[in-house]
């Protein structure tokens, strides 16, 4: 098995491992709570790596909220946050396109974050909220009205997603000047109870299907997030460590940009499935380190603290 | 290159390939007529098969309408249509419940047809029409209430397609006792003026996203169509022609099932798209003959009547 075991390690071993990275990126749901549930100790495993001076990263493909009200949501469970620590797939979307110097119209497919994060950096949409289906197809082929100054189609999170949103969708699509962009693949998401719901995954494929395009994804595994952050602080990606608690959107960002990745147990992963993706070769998928919970990692702040 | 051209066939080779068959299925938008409008001689074409004794079958995913209504709209367009000669996936779906001894109840993505046509085999089902987000995603979770007799969700081309259905269809399928069916996967179909619409490939690809499973097709290429009517009638599949324009959905079908295979070239595929097929060795989506048109055998049943 080439995945290590965090908790075999040695306190010398733990040690290094520590002081192998000054910059952490930790996925947010699973990692360091569960729907509404805080995972014991992870506040204090945060705050143990501030306290050392590491940089910290909350990076999520949520995409139903904006870092303004995920900071304040952070706090509210115990975790320091500040908004600019908060990498959402609302905001990235917004700053793909800004740094694309994109200037036209979105179309919307998405939540009201996305909306408000793409319009805070100057870029008009179009298409959010419902746009229910006319009782009758007749009335719907005509009623379809195209604007012309779109030139990007935005797909995400949306409770108002309709037969008719899809037809504007791949209508705006069949010109292949207008870009696809998706902000996350992520085929379900968790809520109270444990129970999964359908996520952003289920409609970008939908409306990749019905266009025939691929959408330029913006959430993990994409790497922009690392891109974006880059600008502002040059960090040596093998001095970063990627925590997540699945293989195939966090530890895959982590290993497509480089850096160090582990994987906690508390989410969707067991370790039966990370042995399957060792067997099949898809090591994109297998994380350098794993461990339990992230909690694993405060008796080793502790001792790095008392030295 | 592998697929024959009709049209280069002597009149010996011609009459040979016309005494090759006794049953004809033939698909209907791209062959038969485009949107509204009949394609030129084709009802003569059909109406010669018939008069040389010849069995037809028109074969379309089409989910939208029943047999019945079908045949009359056929008619109207100049072909003698029965509706026993009708194969649509809205009456194929129900014959294939009602061949497994199906008795629960099914829910629905789908259109007005396809209900009707499951309840007509004495079928109940829920779910069809409209059903809209709350406007708040709590509301939602709490209100998702789940049926215990559902047996099995149907997914078809629903104008009606919402969020809220996405979540019930994979709330019902998290059971691997309930059965996932759909109609057919066509990712898009024509509309007059020759735009495409995003058709029930769309909607089926969202569902088994959201749900992680994957649906039993029951249109083409599915060979249900051929089983259903072979409990009727023991046809040599080497005794029955497929007519269609579409390689991924009509020759695939012709050639799982056995049959010879007649790509038209008034439709979709392109021979591009063939020699492409061919290259990549897809031999499933390389039919054994193309033509131009179905007219172009109107010569060769003209020869046939004046022997």
């Amino acid at each position: 098995m080439v995945v290590k075991n965090f908790k075999t390690f040695s306190k010398k071993e733990k040690l290094e491992f520590l002081n192998s990275f000054d910059t952490v990126f930790s996925d947010c749901d699973g990692v360091l709570w569960l729907g509404s549930e805080v995972i014991n100790k992870a506040p204090e495993v945060i705050k143990g790596f501030k306290e050392m001076g590491k940089r910290v990263f909350y990076l999520t493909n949520n995409s139903m909220k904006t870092p303004d009200s995920l900071s304040i949501k952070f706090q509210g469970m115990g975790f320091e946050a500040k908004k600019d620590e908060v990498l959402c797939t609302a905001m990235l979307t917004a700053q793909y396109l800004k740094m694309k110097g994109f200037n036209k119209t979105v179309y919307l497919l998405s939540s009201t974050a996305v909306k408000e994060a793409i319009e805070a950096v100057g870029i008009s949409t179009i298409g959010h909220g419902p746009d229910i289906m006319p009782a009758d197809i007749i009335e719907m082929k005509e009623s379809v009205d195209i604007d012309p100054n779109v030139g990007a189609v935005v797909v995400g999170y949306d409770l108002h997603f309709s037969y008719l949103k899809l037809v504007k969708a791949a209508a705006y699509l069949s010109s292949p000047d207008v870009e696809f962009i998706a902000t996350n693949m992520d085929p379900q998401f968790p809520i109270a109870g444990g129970r999964l719901i359908p996520g952003a995954g289920s409609f970008v494929t939908a409306v990749e299907m019905a266009s025939g395009r691929s959408a330029t994804v913006v959430g993990k595994p994409s790497t922009f997030a690392f891109e974006y952050v880059q600008k502002a602080f040059n960090m040596n990606p093998k001095r970063c460590l990627m925590i997540g608690d699945r293989c195939s959107t966090d530890i895959a960002f982590g290993k497509k940009t480089g850096m160090q990745t582990l994987l906690v147990l508390t989410g969707v992963q067991t370790m039966e499935h990370v042995l399957q993706f060792e067997k099949n070769k898809e090591l994109d998928l297998v994380p350098d380190y794993y461990t339990s919970t992230i909690a694993d990692l405060l008796e080793v702040l502790h001792m790095s603290n008392s030295t």
